[in-house]
Formats: structure tokens, C-alpha cells, sequence
């Protein structure tokens, strides 16, 4: 009845497509029939109705359409008589995702782990990092590791290099998985809304650096973590997951550290997973997380 | 943009629409398209199709159809077409429901303070009880109190009693707020899917009586509360929230008592506006529940 | 073995002692040594030594000494010789609080509902709003009600009266149960360390007025709220409780309105029970709470 | 003032004592005592008292003890005296540990990698397990691996083998993560208090196997892992940490298993860090843990 536990999602023949627009009266059945007419069979779907600004979105996971240039054929003509924007992830390899990351290894052990095991369903093109150390854990996963050392001089060349490697691996995700490195407004103008970083806060609390050290002195009673797209403005870009946990007056800065840790890894995991199924819709400052 | 917070939100325009069968190819767009050829505006739609038997479920909010018979007829239409279940809530009344309780009060107090700042919409038509002490607070929220006192030997009539009036007040819902009763299942069989239970334990962790003795003895380091409907076997019922929270060796049986009475009464309060807002669909032993 | 579930404890013979100290070699055995002198049975006993500033804190409850005088009397010695700072709360009636708040009832209700099932241990004994609306349900619960409207040019008298009929109470908590008004300095300056408010977001986000807004508009995944003493700096006392709750995107701000309040009065309710159970200390912006 | 983040804590100086007892009149003040004549300084102190038997537990973090011996001997006499039970943990190297597994190999990957960074203070001698596959994993942590497949035939020489390499190597605490046999009671009986399990379903609920397909079955809506001593009695021994994460009638068994993994991890590293920092005591079927 159910598949092995343990064993990746069989994704292969299911595609999603992502839907939004202004005006929502009619969406759902037009785009669901013309999903039926193509032969679709839907699988889920989900929708939300904003009720502030109005704006529509849904999201469809569908198999068995037949004609997939037909089909979108059928859906442009939808999109222009209703105003739709859209887009379709066809059954295919799974996505090409980089990581970067500085000394801190925590997150990428945890990804290339899911990874590994199919949990989430990506391939590695490249792990990036501003130090050497984390070069041999990355190879015994069996992936590609390029050291970038960075300073404050060489920064340009250093990103000007990363990008390309970027753009000639064909990534279209790339994780920030503890690479404590302010990326240039250039850099993030050449990948929008394709940048998740983990920030080891509840944002937007504690913002910028050492958010443990200043959790600490503030005396919270809850640390957290925040994994979030890469915007121009530092750490104010929108939010795709958060979670927090208990400290008390027991715990040191070093205790918090140890406890975000364990937030820090499942909340860039769960973000990452959400993107990479194409769950994640931008609306502005805020996000729509299909789950 | 946003309703003035606090006020209870408008619901006398809104419908909805419950939907269940066992093959799932077209009926989005066929379903969602009799709401729109009726002229209605769906405002939120959630589906949910089991992976295991296939049976697929959906739950539509829409408003603004103009004549109710005429879509209930076009629905029927379809419906035996594809072998659908459905029903509709139109714009009405709060729906009305009836509280039973004992001694513990914390359930009924907070379901009631809910109800009268409209978290909760619901008319109470009466609150019984088999103990007299909760008759003045019932009072006081401006509800009517009925004492009905039970013994082994007075059960069946007082059920009988019970069961008469709750007819007689046409109640749609009935809520067991620590009534430490346990209902007959001629009583149960009454009211189908239309009692929920509150027990205070995770079940089906503890079930039977006194769950905090039985989690102190066995050392659980965390304890919960389940809403569940109600069926004829004890505790069984499927269930519709849970929720738990951390206890420790420093904590007695008291203490679990005490911590136990915030996660009861936010979870069956939960519960309870899950079921009159059309969000919980019975799925065998099993719930679904579109938040 | 236990007491029967729900009744309040008994309080009657225990009594805490809170010591403090900078250095804390010998500090344990010296004022244990202490209480077992004078006849005392040590029911609780927690320490914490604060591994930055080395400042060591303690908290002991305790039973049958003899001789409050006398032990009063060793325990000034011991705290010459030691440089220890304390404070014993003998066992007595329980602690004289005031509840302030404004329109929104949530927090209060749930206070009131507490303490009289002897949950919180305290003698409200008065509730002032600077609206007439709560004053029904205040008397309800059998407590005083005063009504202090306010406006910017009243506040100084408004604020006089208020605290003279605080301290002509003989009040030692005061709790803002969502008082919707900003304390002047010389109110704060006239309870030090004895005002507990409810501020409805994870402090330090979301500080000042509205923060559900800010919540939503900044798209977090979590909102919170935050229990903490009022100082003269605007929201920047020190945290004695906070707890979060997820949101999503189908959260408008009235459900995180609805979701706060369930956090509000558990968060709030913490507070002023470790408060009264005097396992809360003042660590300059932090608190050591002795849960 | 505080250390390095992410660096290990510095333990080579700081020794651990754990005390109980059956009446507590005067025993902090005697322990502390004893251990501020011996010169030390206690850095860290807590105690339980439990309501029910009025059994005493004691846990005292201390550094700066001159004479060992001497001091065990004054301890040995207070001990007779006042009928203490204690054991005492004086700095040296890191505790030995085994880990037990099977295929599924999250658990194993995640306590590998805390001993590996410091988080968890360590010595793994071994890892055993009844499959090849872990053992390349395992030897690129720089461990040793040992290969014991296990039928019902050749169980009990399995058993032994394992027993006496455990007992070769000074095993102090044996760690099933994700063992998926049952072990013998001769087994069992061999390390007494010094097994940890995780059992992958929030105990009592869903003893035995395939907890995930039970908790779907069953229809919950939580999720939850164990970690806990192994005695004779399956899945009945004391209870040291336990967690859960909220699931929904979206949550398919695979769901459920993936979920699953990042509390099993996480609970079982708590729980094995608890034990060798010496915060646990035995307390029948319930555990004290001094966090």
C-alpha cells in the first residue's frame, strides 16, 4: 500500500505546476479542466486566496498528461485571456542545487546526508567554501568541492569566479549553508529569488552578526532559526521557515550554540525540500510554503 | 485591509462544500466549475487524495451563488455522474451545539468565553451537567443549565433524558468537556460523528481513566491531550487534534494536572471549530482536517 | 501519595529563602548548614553560578524551622561574613496583586480564573482598567474593580492615583494583563522589579505598538509572546517567559490574533507564578528563573 | 568571558557527584560540606526530592578537590552515617561507548558526528552491527567497525561474541541506535542500566514494531521517539528524553519515517549525553534527569 519506508519518492512522472493572478473567479476549474482535457490526473493541489491584496495562487502536482508542448499550449492561451503567470516542472533529473558554506559544517553534513539518502531530491553540483577544511567530508559524499578563499580585496574576483561556476554547473538553487560572507547586491541580482540562507535567529530578532552572543545578553527564554531567500537588504529577505527552542539562564552562549545547531540543520533542510518541490511562491516581502 | 482584530469574522455570506469519492480524475475541474457556472467566487479550496486507497476529499469556501437550489441540482447531477458524496453549509445561523461536563470546569469555561467573543461561532443551547456546581459560571456567560445527575442504576433513563433534549434543541454538535461519563453506545449511535471528547492523555497512550497517575507512574517525559470523536469503543474514536508538553521528574502528579488543563482546553477548543467550520471530514478510523 | 488532582497546594509550611552572592566557594554547605541548624527540612533546593560574571544564585524552599527570629538573625552573620545578598518569604497569606489592563479581557480572564481555582496562588486586590467594559466580569469573580480612564492630559493624575491606591493596597505584584498604556518612568521607579507585562511578540522583534502587523507584514513562519518586567525603556525589560506558535501564509492577522491569545494568557499566567513563587531573579538584563 | 562557540567544553577539571538517599534532613548541607573541606568548589548543584517516597537526589558539578582519596573516604563515613548511596566521576579521559545498529543508519551518522565535534563527550570503541553496510561510514569517522550478522539459530553465540568484545574493550554505555533485534535477557542482565534505545514512537503508544505504520493506522496527529534503558521487559524500560512533531492526513508512512528521523536523532543524542554527563539516577520505572 504505501512504499518502503526509508526509500526516496518515485518523482519521475509527476510534474507541478505553479499558477498565480489577481483576480481568482473561475481559476481553479479553468486551470484544473484544462489539466483534465490534457489527460492529467491531479494529485494534490493547493490554493491560496490572499485576502488582503486579493492576488490567487495554487499550486497542482499532476501525472499522465500526454502532449506536454500541447498542453502548454493550451495553458498560454488560459494565462492570456485571465491574466495568469505560470510555470511547469516537467518530470526530468532532479534539480541542480551548490552549496556554500565557511567553516561551519553542520548544515552541509546534514543536506548532503538528505541528499545522499534521497530525502531531499537534488544533486550536488559543487560545495564552494572560503576555507579548505570541509574539502574532504564533501568528497567522502562523493561530491565536487572548489575552495574560494576571500578577502576583502579579492572579494570581486572571488565572486565574479563563484558566479560563473555557478552559472557553468547549470544551478539553479544555491544554499548558503552557514557561509558567513555578505554576497555583493551584484551577485544577488544574478541569481533573484534562488539564494536560501540560514540565519541561527528568529528573525527579525537579532539580526546581523553573533545572534547567540546577542541572544544571550537579551536574555531570551526561545533561540531560533530563520531560513530565508537572499535579498540586497542583509537578512530581511522573505522567510521560508522558522522554528525556536527553550534556553534558560542554565545555558551559555556555548549551549546555544549547540542547541541552534540542531535548529539551524532541520530548518535549511526543510527549506530547501520545500523549494526544490516547488512549493515556495514569493509574494513581496512574504512567502506562500505549499506543505 | 485586514477586519479590526478581535471581532469574530463575517460569515454570513460564505458557504461551503464538502466533497468525497473514490476516483479523482476531473472532479477538481468539474466541481469547481459547477461553482462557477452558478456565479459563485471560491475563496479557499483544499484537497487531499490518500495515497493508500485512493479516496480523494475536498473542501471548498465560496460565496456569492445566487440560487442554492439550482446549484444543489446541477451538483446532484454531477454527483451521480461520478459517484460523489457531498454537502453544503449555507450562509445561517451559528451553528448550535450543547456542552456536557462534571466537575472540571476549565474545558467548559474556556469553550464558553471562546464562544461569546465569536473565536468560536456556535450558539450553546444548553450546558449539562450530572454535577450542580457548574450551573452559576453557565449562567453567568447567559446560557441555559441543565443538572441531570447519573447513576448506574438512573443511567439509561438520564441518557434517555439527555438524548431527548439534545434532539429537542436540534443541537448539531455535542461536546464532551471532561465529562467523566461514559456514554452508552445507544447514545453514541445517536449522534454519529457528532461528539467530541476531549481526553487528557496522548492517546492512544493512557487511555481508560486517571491518564496523568498512569503517565507519572510510567515516567513520560512529555504529556499530551487528544480531541477525538466518539464512538462506541472507549477512547477509540478517530482524532481529530492532539497536542503535548514537556514534563519532568520535578513534576508530580499535580503539576501534570495543572499543565495538563492548558493543552485540554486550547485542544478541544480546536477541535471544536474544525468540526462547525466544515474543516473535518471522517475517513475511517482516520480524519482529515483542512486547516 | 499525592494530593487529590486540581486543589491548590498547601502552602501553609513551606517557606523560600533567595541568596545571592559574587563569590560562591562554601556558599551551599554554609547556608544549608544554615537552615539545618535551626530544625529545617530542605524540600527544594536550586542553584545556578553564572559562568560569565561568576555571580552565584540560590533559591531553598523549606519547612519547620522553629525560630524565624533566630534563623533571620544566623542567616545576617553568615551573610556579613559571606557577602551574600537574600531574602526569606515566610509562610503566610498569599501575595496582594493587581491586575491592570485595557479592553482586551483574554489575559485577565485567565488570571482570574487561576487564582481562584488556586492555581496561581495570590490575592487579587483589585483589577483597574481605563475602560468600563471588564468591570461586569471582574465582580464576577468576586474582585474590586476600578475604572481609571486616562488621556494625555490626565495621565499624571490618573498615574498618581493609581499607584496610591496600589501601595494603600499593600500590593506587591502588579500585572499589566494587556494594559494598553506606556507606564511613566515614575510609576516604574516606584515598583521596582514588580511589574509583570505582556508584550504579544517574541521581544526584541516586533517591539512597540501593533506587532501582529509587523508579523505579518515581515511574513514570519512563528509569532510569539513574551512575558517581562517593565523598566522605563519601552519594551527592554528583562524576559521571564516566551513561547512561540507557527503561522503560515494562511494566517491573516485576526487568526494570529486568535493564536496569540492562547500564548498570551499561558505566557503571562508563567510569569506570575514563578514571580509570586519567588523563583524569579534580577541578573541586570536577564532573569534566572528557578522553575 | 565565554568560550569559543563550537569548541568542546573543557571537562579534563571538573568532577561529578551523584547522591540518594531515603531522608534528606541535613544532607545538602553534609555533602556540600564534605566537599568544601576537601578544598573543592562546587560549580554546579541540583537536587530532587521526589513527594511520593521521599527518595533524595543530588547531582554536584565540582572542581579543585586536592585528595581524591581522602575525600571518598570522608565522603564513605557520611555516607554510613546518614545511609547515602553516591558514586563520584573524577576528571579523566573520555567515557567508551558502543554503538549497535542496524541498516537504518541516521541515528549512528548523527551520534558519530557530535563525538566527532566535541558535542557529545566520547570515546566510541566500536560499532556493531548486524549489516556490512554501515562499516564504510564508519571507518571514514576514523571508528572501528565489527560485522555480526545475527539469525535466530546463531543469536545466542551473536550475543556472546558482542557481550565479551563490549566487556574487552570497558565499555561503560551501550547505545542501540536503530538495533533492530530484541536482546536477550542474559544480555540485558550483563549491563544494567547501561543500554540506551531509541524507539521510534512516543512511548507506550506504539510499543513493538513498525511504530510509524501503527500512528497512521491509528490516525494521530503527533509523532513521537524514546529514548530509554533497555530492561528485560520490551520497550518498558525507564524513559530518559522523549519528543514529537505535529503530522496531518497529508503525512503518508514515508512522511512519517523521514519526520522521524530528525527526532529520533535528536532524542537519542540528548539522552546519551545526559547519561555519560552523569544527570541521570534510576528511580524504578522513572528516571531523574538533571539537565
Amino acid at each position: 500500500m504505501h512504499a518502503p519506508a526509508g526509500e526516496p519518492e518515485d518523482h519521475h512522472d509527476i510534474a507541478h505546476l505553479l499558477v498565480s493572478c489577481h483576480d481568482r473567479r473561475g481559476v481553479i476549474a479553468a486551470v484544473a479542466g484544462t489539466v483534465a482535457e490534457a489527460g492529467g490526473n491531479i494529485l494534490d493541489a493547493q490554493q491560496h486566496a490572499d485576502p488582503g491584496d486579493g492576488r490567487f495562487s495554487m499550486r497542482l502536482a499532476f501525472e499522465e498528461v500526454r502532449d506536454a508542448g500541447a498542453f502548454e499550449g493550451a495553458l498560454s492561451s488560459l494565462a492570456s485571456e485571465l491574466g495568469l503567470r505560470w510555470r511547469v516542472r516537467w518530470p526530468g533529473p532532479p534539480p541542480r542545487i551548490a552549496i556554500l558554506c565557511s567553516r561551519e559544517t553542520h548544515c552541509l553534513a546534514d543536506l548532503m546526508w538528505r541528499v545522499s539518502i534521497g530525502e531531499v531530491r537534488a544533486q550536488v553540483t559543487r560545495v564552494i567554501s572560503n576555507h579548505e577544511d570541509p574539502g574532504a567530508m564533501v568528497r567522502s559524499f562523493g561530491f565536487e568541492f572548489s575552495y574560494e578563499p576571500v578577502s576583502p580585496e579579492t572579494k570581486p574576483d572571488q565572486e565574479a569566479r563563484v558566479l560563473s561556476t555557478l552559472q557553468a554547473d547549470g544551478v539553479e538553487l544555491v544554499v548558503l549553508a552557514r557561509y558567513m560572507q555578505v554576497l555583493s547586491p551584484r551577485f544577488v541580482d544574478a541569481m533573484p529569488g534562488r539564494i536560501i540562507n540560514i540565519h541561527h535567529s528568529f528573525l527579525p530578532a537579532f539580526a546581523g552578526a553573533r545572534p547567540y552572543h546577542q541572544a544571550y545578553e537579551r536574555g531570551v527564554k526561545l533561540i531560533g532559526a530563520t531560513a530565508h531567500y537572499v535579498t540586497e537588504e542583509l537578512d530581511e529577505g522573505p522567510i521560508v521557515a522558522q522554528q525556536t527552542t527553550p534556553v534558560s539562564h542554565r545555558d551559555t552562549v556555548r549551549d546555544m550554540v549547540r542547541k541552534g545547531r540542531d535548529l539551524e540543520r532541520v530548518v535549511l533542510a526543510h527549506a530547501v525540500r520545500m523549494h526544490l518541490e516547488d512549493r515556495v511562491l514569493l509574494d513581496g516581502r512574504r512567502t506562500i510554503v505549499f506543505e
